[in-house]
């Protein structure tokens, strides 16, 4: 119980960190010019936003970098296995993010300004991470390879577990990075989600992750105090690329992952829009299936005011948060 | 374990019937003109908000009665204590709520139109049920009266627990209506309350009364789904009233009410930054603390939008409620 009370307050140490670093890092991004460039294509009431800083993911990454070095220093170098596998999320975060931020400098000072990386090379460079870290999740940590609900027994997939773990990573990654699109929208869907995995690693008796869990919860808050509209800073790739693969690879280390569409609804959903959209148009050539995708836009579109279409959204997220630990605990 | 998490899904099930019936509800308000007369006092900002319609609480309060009294009909008739006790906080929330619609119909239809109830009065008619409250709690509920944290048995207070009680229900419902003034502020930080309760609730093992705090969560859920900025319907005092109520009877049962200041540090800050404001201004003669008070006009007039108000405030409370479960974990 001690433990879990300490995970808990962590949270409030990161938001207070994030926040108090929040005020020079928007600064310093003004001064290198580090904006968002807004394109064309979305709706015209988010042109005003264009030059807002991003990259605000570093606002959250390096808080949580920091608390984790220090609080666990000693097992990494020590002999406690259960302390070290805290460095599987760490090494994803810090990767991701470091890729993300490739692809936000790209955006706004490389050849394709406005766009970033090219989706393929992105999208090959997160595949071979994604499966180094699956190896790693299933020889060096050997992680309960999946839970199924009211049996307590994980059960193994083989060799299967390997790609599947790796589409998760993938999938999850890019997905925040859909998501991300309306101010507050990402960071508030993804701090629910890592408190509802926090409280699951809690119940499973997983401290380091539960702790871990919780510090990004507080670092987010911390960005949100000005990403909340209208917004001061963007996360940018750098942290919708980086919070999104972290949260797969804590889910698959409860062997919880199967409740990830749960806790991921809003994700989950953004991405279908997207394929759906795509796939519609081709087969129907030329018609729409939304108003346009991602999602948030069509309801945006549909005559909800873009706090109505973040805070309804957030509260489908607690909601089904809810339901993902009530499934867990079954 | 499955207990919990029945407790946690009502939380969906009481969302979907607020939302199923918000819509009628907005209809039928409209219909009997039941609409909020905004005072002139308030930031030039609210004027817009003329008319929106109020009393908004019935929404939280009906399918939380129906869901409570269908789940809980069998132990309400037998020998189940643990069951019984349950009608408590439910009894709370509607004589409360019923104070708050007298209130709201007297403040659009009455004699003292934009204004509502004299205070004097709703304060003796509020500490009347509040000392009857405290005598049922402390004699036939027999609740712990005091845990302090980090310490396994209650203390008892003897006879000074009745006007501590009592005075803790009647500044909760003037805390909340004090906060209610922007758009989803009062009905998220309730919910934040409610939810920080359940948990507790869960982990005293208090079953009934984790699922009276969930079914609350999802119905304010449902509530806020039509309260978000731009908000198409206020809670009005019948909400803020019973829910303030509400919260603090169920902090009783659970004799961790040292927390409520933790757990609702935003309405506890709101009624603090008023009667600060006017002590401060008698004793000056005339000067202001703060630029308006309660506190959210404080920030709004400091340049905050109403989003950022609300969003920040809430940012606050939701860490402060995890703090107050790792306080109650300790």
């Amino acid at each position: 119980m001690k433990e879990a009370s300490l995970a808990l307050a962590l949270s409030t140490l990161s938001f207070m960190m994030a926040v108090i670093w929040g005020g020079p890092l928007i600064r310093l991004l003004r001064h290198f010019k580090i904006g968002k460039l807004i394109r064309i294509e979305g709706p015209g009431t988010h042109l005003p936003k264009m030059g807002t800083p991003t990259m605000g993911g570093v606002m959250i990454i390096l808080p949580v970098t920091l608390i984790t070095v220090l609080l666990n220093a000693a097992s990494f170098m020590g002999v406690d296995v259960l302390g070290r596998s805290v460095l599987v999320p760490l090494i994803v975060m810090l990767i991701y993010g470091l890729l993300g931020m490739i692809d936000d400098w790209e955006g706004i000072r490389g050849r394709r300004r406005g766009l970033g990386m090219r989706a393929r090379t992105k999208f090959i460079i997160q595949s071979i991470f994604a499966f180094g870290v699956a190896i790693v999740l299933k020889y060096i940590l050997q992680v309960p390879e999946m839970f199924w609900p009211s049996t307590a027994e994980p059960f193994s997939l083989g060799i299967w577990y390997i790609p599947l773990a790796a589409l998760i990573i993938v999938s999850s990654s890019n997905a925040v990075n859909f998501t991300d699109g309306l101010d507050g929208l990402a960071g508030l869907i993804s701090a629910t989600a890592f408190a509802a995995y926090g409280g699951i690693a809690i119940l499973q008796g997983q401290t380091f992750l539960a702790r871990f869990c919780f510090s990004l919860v507080g670092a987010i808050f911390g960005f949100l105090w000005f990403n909340v509209h209208p917004a001061e800073l963007f996360m940018g790739d750098t942290g919708a690329l980086s919070l999104g693969a972290t949260l797969a690879v804590i889910a698959l280390m409860t062997g919880q992952w199967l409740l990830l569409p749960i806790v991921f609804i809003v994700p989950v959903s953004e991405v279908l829009s997207v394929i759906l959209q795509i796939g519609y148009f081709r087969i129907t050539k030329g018609k729409r299936l939304f108003k346009m995708a991602p999602l948030h836009h069509h309801f945006e579109l549909g005559g909800w005011s873009e706090t109505q279409v973040v805070q309804r959204f957030w509260l489908v997220s607690l909601l089904f948060a809810i339901l993902g630990i009530a499934l867990a605990l079954v």
